[in-house]
């Protein structure tokens, strides 16, 4: 069957809820109920194909049957079907704008995706593009999904995922030394520990107390540069996860990645994207 | 206390879940438990203010307190304040992405809407501007609401909310005109019937036939200029709400507008929009 | 498959739950498991059927295989059988009551609409006969569309479905016209908009200010008849629909009906029903 | 605080969702979000009162305050004010229906149970009238808390609360004896065995096989004192609770409760009720 | 299709959401999609098994067919199979650890049980060895389960389900009489009424005001054998159940069960077990 | 407030239905509605105390008020009070087992974990005891939040966690060199990645790939330390964690202790374990 996790497909069924609520009023009064029908969900512009799986899923919940025509994560272009779905017309009626709403949302952020991971590669072949939790509530796990169709990487999930201690966390604990070691002491050692600097001063020392990853935050590509000069000098490179984040986007991502850095975060990747243009057209038998 | 139907209060709940899940580890080993803080959130561009009854209700559901300092609808400048929370440090660092994840969204959402309804109207001021059910998939309550704030029209909330016959529909009852009636018939006289179209011959079918709302879908601005011309000198114009939709943005919006026309819908405020920037800032007591 | 929305699908497990809870303690005791037999359920006094996509529902959900008998909105009469049911005897008997439960309840009230639909049309043949809110707390999907099974209205499902401006929200208002103008400005297009009326005087204002239903709460039939002839006089009576409700019931639906009126509203539907008498009977194989 | 059982109030949030779903949008636009009101339930016929408590539970919850003014399980005349209600006047209009529903229901299950309770005590002051599990799905704890109010006897409340063995049961293991004996061995010590039986042979075999309720199932009046009288006789009669069933009404309870039995149960208590008539009064501040 | 309820089958997919949460991300990096395979549950140690209905409906549950190779309430070996699945890879792999958590849970349970039945019964061959309400929270129906498949009887299952009058009652209404007299009227006919009782004389009040059961807490095995000496010369053994309980274990229980009482009940047996040893091997197609 | 996650809350209201369902029948029918008491939590017997925020956040969802007497993670004496509780006495009785239930489960985790955790580190000051994923489902977070209290390591919360590559997932990617390095590849870098392997060669292999973790499943004390000699004498002991698991008990956990490792894991901390002796004592006001 599928290989989304069972809470995903309970997700799914609240969307399709959400949308339907006590019936499909309009379906139900002009489509017989034992009528059926084909239908094909078609790329209408080139995107990178993300949310079949969803789709998959959906149909299944509903009892329809599908025939995948194209792959998650490959191109696709105006005009190439990527889905087709049959069985009750009543019911990919209603299915259909969810349907839709999925793939158009998660391809647009595979694109954006594809096409950061793109630029950047260019200039520094095994950097990682990562997003954020700057997600929409509730539609995270298809947002980091969509990413990693796209090529990129999803970064923690939750709270609970990694351990990002951030400035007011420093502030608290009185200090970046402070703040990883008592981290590290205080979670589990499955847990990676990432401490975001305002300084190369405070890099050194995150590094000195066991850090997994220094998050660069708000840094020029240039001082990026500098940092790694010196952690390298130092021999402090060597360990350590280099992520620089801060408004970095298709604009500016090449003049980051030349630089010996891991991982470029960009919370743009799921809070500000196009939805790309998909439709579902019905053929009733 | 707050105004949120009890649906979203739980819905808001759930948020809350997704991010923290089972803890915010790097805040529960650097916090300590009983440290009270002071939380602002501000405006970091220029948007119309959208989210903070959201944000009152995930504080109120957090045991925080809040001052609002902006109102939903008004337009804040980078820099301004828009709500003060006050409480445990640890509840604060836990809450701040999910708050500032729905008022970016949100105000983005109001501040696209408000400027397409401000171009329409400057030349028809009596239109409105209407999303569409191309909303975030567990989102649509606060995409809709939104772009209220932002001074558009939610349309219809779900499938049940409204009879929208589409061309699939019209298929499989045999025309505009038998749909139409059959919808009349067999639903509710509580709801709307509206009716979308693809020519003047149809529109006249669909008013003739008694829908509430003809929907006016893929038409260039001229060719809705003609409908209206046309159903103005038959007498066909005044019972009926005209809506126009397909590919209109910012761009084009005017020109639709300029017609006389009721309604203008776009799924673009919803579904390709860009997230304004907020932040938070923390003083811990 | 089935047609009932999918959240009524978790409805009707939830329906399950309340009666099994830990597990039906004295089939588990007395009837093996590997048992299979064949259940009937029959009809004991005549009735208008209904409820019968509920029970095919929950055969789907618990593995049992079924032949629907007699179609919802027919006419039974006692012994006729209207849907039989195969599979494991444990599990008929567990869903028995669940079954029986729902059908005599959809079919009281189908029963009990089409009675009231009939004497009201022998009069006003267009007449609707319309349910109203006044439904058993987390059973109004089933007894609304019990009520349409019947032949009558299912009128608005919640309190977001279309505006009904009573008599607090024109006190608060500030008076008919004020309250019907300030929901037509603010709330979507796509809703209708009814108002209550206490006077002839209302009714017009209401008109006026573009409701477009008019409820005539609590008047008699005679002042029913009263105002219709005058809104027909000044040639208000085109483009709205007129709806009375206030204690009317089987008895005096009939002079309520003569006049020109289009919707007739009845609690009565909902509220005071008898559950139709059916019974299953089970032959173990 | 409150003392329904913590389930419930989560129902009680599923009803007050079921009825608002995205917001009352009459409220909204009409209601200024300051408002505050008070508000009064009232009788308008002479009834038991009862769901009282589940009121209170719905101003709890959200934001109510409240006097109760009535106390379940007495009688209300029309005109009594029963509880009173103050806070949002939003909030007031909101929850106003869902109230209504419950009190009416549970008030006209209370009065139908307390009218048979009393005529059935006439003749014999210690018998029990109970009801069974033909209930409303979902809404069953509130109809069987509504007949306790009313003076009866809740039954079990659902298939794992008592051993309840009906005729399909005693054909598939193969008799009286067996099927009693059987779940004797099978079932908890802490469970009553009931054993439906259709003769007085089958009431010695229950009782003799040690059942602690024999009900008599559809016997007539006189044949029900005929089983008594052998049963006393052959002093079986002492440690068994009799229990008989089957069309009792108010109309034939008496000739039941003539005879030395313990228990009267009847569906009609909760399948087929009249609600009673209530209404609320808001004076906005 | 599973014998097991609904309410339960929901709980089980909770259980996998618990674990699988957004993916079992080892086994989706790892193991090719369309791989399948075949694992077999293995106990390795001798147990007495239980817990393979819930291995039955989680592999239905999740896609993959199953044979089962050994009966739950049996004895196994080490080495013996109990369980075979066949599908996805992945899916096995992702199951896996929640089918072992519970078959290796309630086995420890079964088998503790059964040691304990069987000392008991050695020396009383109708005493039965309950549980009590001393377990997991959350997983109460798969531990009372287990003690019945070990040959134990579940007890009551939640607070509603008899009625067990404590010391804090007793002293609430003021003395043992009064407080089962009160039960006795106030709860239903179809309830058992337990209660626990200190001393002799506590005990005949219980009896004399009617109880079902009465519990000897916390008595020597001596003086339960004077309490049941003196309750049969004065007649009052025969129609009440006697429950001994306190500190019971499988060195005590004979002592306790020469006396002639019908039911010992222990907590220890779902609050103190061991896990029973089972692995799964797992063969790759 | 509490500083329990939200969703956890959640689930402890479950853990209140579960046992209360339609409510305490005995309590309902015993104790005055208006009554209210004071109850206080006791040690019976010595253990690490843990379960007190549950109890807090029980107290706090059902209206009443508390004190916390003893500190979780300190050891308590038999006859210690550990958390006093003031309100309705119907509710305080309606808690009563819940929050002995809980209390009890963790503080015999916490106290299991801290006696090997005691012994472990006499001969290795910085060694972790870790628990697994063999809790029981559904308790899996107050099982390694109890863990954590004892002074041991939660491990991987869920399957998402961390990467933990079993034998299974070697065979099928074909060695561990290929497993390590295809997960490094594919999953995000904010997760660890930990390798179980059966001989040194396998530990070299995968420290060469670059896993963060090795896991020794199955090696004697005396292998554990040969492997760590070699390792270290290859300069590849500084990057790697190294966990050892299989068997361990308190019996044997010094041998493997006194070995250079970081972190020795034992399923059995969480899957069987002694409930601790705790009780309730209430005093009605």
């Amino acid at each position: 069957m599928n290989t989304l996790p069972p809470e995903i497909i309970e997700t799914l069924k609240k969307f399709l809820e959400e949308d339907v609520r006590s019936g499909d009023i309009t379906t139900n009064v002009t489509i017989p109920v034992e009528k059926t029908a084909l239908a094909t969900v078609y790329a209408r512009e080139k995107a990178v194909l993300a949310g079949i799986k969803e789709a998959e899923a959906i149909a299944y919940l509903t009892g329809l049957t599908y025939e995948v025509l194209a792959f998650e994560g490959n191109w696709v272009n105006s005009g190439d079907p990527v889905i087709r779905l049959r069985g009750s017309a009543r019911t990919l009626l209603t299915v259909e704008r969810l349907i839709l709403n999925i793939i158009q949302r998660m391809s647009g952020i595979a694109t954006k995706t594809y096409r950061m991971v793109s630029i950047a590669r260019e200039v520094n072949p095994k950097v990682k593009i990562a997003c954020t939790r700057k997600t929409t509530p509730g539609f995270r796990f298809f947002e980091k999904r969509a990413v990693v169709i796209g090529g990129g990487d999803p970064h923690r999930y939750s709270l609970d995922d990694m351990v990002l201690i951030k400035n007011n966390h420093i502030t608290a604990v009185g200090g970046v030394h402070a703040a990883v070691s008592s981290a590290k002491d205080a979670v589990s050692f499955s847990k990676k520990i990432s401490c975001e600097v305002r300084t190369l001063q405070e890099a050194q020392e995150a590094i000195g107390a066991g850090a997994n990853i220094v998050l660069l935050d708000n840094f020029s590509p240039k001082d990026v540069g500098g940092v790694v000069e010196v952690l390298k000098s130092k021999g402090m490179r060597g360990n350590v996860i280099l992520e620089v984040s801060g408004g970095i986007n298709e604009e500016n991502v090449r003049e980051y990645a030349r630089n010996e850095i891991d991982v470029i975060s960009s919370g743009s990747l799921t809070h500000s994207y196009n939805a790309m243009d998909f439709n579902m057209r019905l053929s009733l038998n």
